[in-house]
């Protein structure tokens, strides 16, 4: 077999086998392959894609290019949650021990901030001290002590698909429905969790802009996982507009901080409370979503979802006085306000240029050797569908150091104000089981 | 600029602009972009292709990698002959001593052998001492004294298409009319001559197969050399049967050196004499095609031709005792003859089989490392059309190791015989100026 034939079939729009796709990526993560043919293969791959045994046997070989956690020593079941990431996108943080408070593990690996969207380390990390790069050992003892753990990827964790992902992000080979499935969900059964629930963002900020790429890579990914034998459900939800009230790392777990304490309502908490609901089903937890949906609130109205989140700063080296004092998690040196210029109903008509405002503010990341700033980011005073009066304040922009001139022009881009009345976005849109 | 948006945005099948392209090869050449970068961006070439414009900035920025040769201190048109390959080729061997003694000036630089194909500068190192590794000065000095000279690229030629072609050739990115283009032509142009004509092969054993795919070709190196100021000819040809009567390196030269000394006309002397006289046209030299023939043929029957073979020969350290003792080249240990098994009109259908049938003998590489025997081949006693009797001998294969079963059962693919009378192939098929 030579690296040259597998590019050449592939090119011709023919079909791999099984093994010349395991001799492609086994030999490119053992270095036998360059990456120069590597990265040629991906971009044949983009223009002739993988049929769904391909697109499998992929999965299968990145999977197995390291370890495959085994967690059946646990005493009940296991679930893992994944999102093609958004704005404002921080369910994990509030999923997580709303399903450890109900006696599920989640033994969950994420990712950071990239281009306009967050990412889940970061957000940890705005914790003093938290540590989100456990070793394995360390990893299962806080799943163990506490159901759930939150941490990086682990060396064991899809070897492969880190080395090849790395390639895509520098030849332009990311946008590929089956690569991007067969990455995802490659980690996602190394990562071992029988129940696997995957929220697929569609829409202006959304990776999968339009929704027939979003529902297709749904169903591709359910489909692989089950292959692999595990309990699949993706749900389609909306990224037109910011989910929640804010942007920016600190300001999101301030945010989850207050859900935690049953102290505000929202559309995060509720999409939070709903993809819960599914993982309860899911795992066999709960009859139906009306009873799944139940627990989850008498899980936040009893304090013990909020338990579990302290439980797991302090497992993790966080410093847990940020849950009583927010002041804990520093503050930005200046605050920025946009105001209505009108009375009307907004609407967010580019989220994209909200995530890459953020993401100027100091919040996220536009090349992945950027450092993030934990407190910069934006506050959503308001929503999509919400009336605003002239001079109601609209965003808070907060940021130690940024060109606040440039940032204001491009987030005066992403909304509108018009008379005629708006519909409130409804987030869950299909849900792909 | 950032090589990873011009790939995104070629792989996005937009146009780019000459500072886009330049960026690319300038920044591959000097090493600054890594090769996995330039392996996607062909690929995404492959699949989107290169417009006119695209095409002739891409041929511009590889031709002024290195230096273009500037011949204009020669005494008389100067002139260049670049055939796109195929088995017993060889017309390059034929055409440049004609023109010399018809007063053009010849700087001609070639390649070598690869995969069914034959290569102009294995067909010179049969003759023993034969040196094809000029430098620039050298090379000048040669066509000064003999008005040509036959050599290897020097250093000099378009060196960024060198290491774009390496990488091409091992990533499956060959195979674009826009690269392939840009390539031919860019070396060409770097070369220097003011009269180009391009040998365009088109069937089964040519590597564009496709006649359309031979004529857009053709018509786009013909438009790209007219760009720089070239006068330009492309001559679409058949490579449906082997041309001659002989593939293989010394056999090539033995059948060039009878034509010189007027022994023998076949169809390999036809067509070379013909492309000789379209170049004497194209150059001003002659009024037209017809007086251009016969003056090609008068340069033939006076020896002028095959002076300047053999001082050629001489000036480039080859012993020119080959020229009237062929044994001075050697001989192969073994000839095996293939006969026909029946009455019948003799066919061609298979001729790149023909060519790996000779590479099998030692003729050529399969790969670019692979050590060519001069003196193996294959005799072509009779060509398409001809009449043959059962027992005739078809082909003699000239070898010192080789696996002669598989040779044998590779050729007995290559051709049939039928009762039915056959056409004689007509080489020349179009022409493009």
């Amino acid at each position: 077999m030579r690296a040259y034939d597998i590019i050449y079939k592939k090119r011709n729009g023919r079909k791999l086998s099984k093994e010349e796709i395991s001799f492609m990526v086994d030999g490119y993560n053992y270095g036998k392959i360059a990456d120069y043919q590597m990265s040629a293969f991906l971009m044949a791959v983009y223009f002739q894609s993988l049929d769904d045994e391909e697109t499998f046997a992929l999965t299968e070989t990145m999977a197995k290019s390291g370890e495959i956690l085994d967690l059946i020593f646990l005493d009940g079941p296991t679930a893992d949650k994944h999102s093609t990431g958004g704005v404002g996108d921080g369910t994990s943080l509030l999923i997580a021990p709303i399903l450890a408070a109900c006696d599920v593990y989640v033994p969950m690996m994420s990712g950071r901030a990239l281009g306009h969207t967050g990412g889940t380390l970061d957000k940890l990390e705005a914790v003093p001290g938290f540590n989100v790069n456990l070793d394995k050992e360390k990893f299962i003892e806080v799943l163990k002590k506490n159901k759930f753990a939150m941490i990086g990827q682990t060396k064991e964790v899809a070897p492969a698909d880190k080395k090849m992902y790395a390639l895509r992000d520098v030849t332009a080979t990311v946008e590929s429905i089956p690569l991007i499935c067969s990455s995802i969900m490659s980690k996602k059964i190394a990562e071992g969790a029988k129940n696997i629930l995957l929220d697929v963002k569609t829409g202006n900020a959304a990776f999968m802009q339009k929704y027939e790429d979003a529902k297709l890579l749904a169903q591709k990914m359910v489909q692989a996982g089950k292959m692999f034998g595990r309990n699949m459900c993706a749900v389609i939800t909306d990224m037109d507009e910011p989910l929640g009230n804010a942007a920016g790392n600190s300001l999101e777990v301030i945010q989850t901080l207050e859900v935690l304490k049953n102290k505000i309502e929202n559309d995060f908490s509720d999409l939070s409370f709903d993809l819960s609901a599914y993982i309860l089903v899911q795992t066999g937890i709960s009859e139906n979503f009306e009873a799944a949906r139940n627990k989850v609130k008498e899980k936040i109205s009893s304090g013990q979802a909020l338990e579990k989140f302290i439980k797991m700063i302090e497992l993790q080296n966080g410093n847990t006085k940020v849950v009583d004092d927010y002041s804990v998690f520093g503050k930005a040196q200046n605050i920025y306000k946009i105001t209505a210029h009108e009375n009307g109903y907004l609407k967010y008509v580019n989220t994209r240029n909200i995530g890459i405002a953020a993401c100027l503010l100091g919040a996220g990341r536009l090349k992945t050797e950027d450092k993030v700033d934990p407190v910069s980011g934006i506050i959503f005073n308001k929503k999509s569908g919400d009336k605003v009066c002239k001079n109601d304040v609209l965003f808070e922009l907060h940021y130690n150091k940024a060109d606040i001139k440039s940032v204001v022009e491009i987030l005066n881009t992403s909304y509108i104000i018009s008379g005629g009345k708006q519909e409130k976005i409804k987030f869950i849109k299909e849900i792909i089981d």
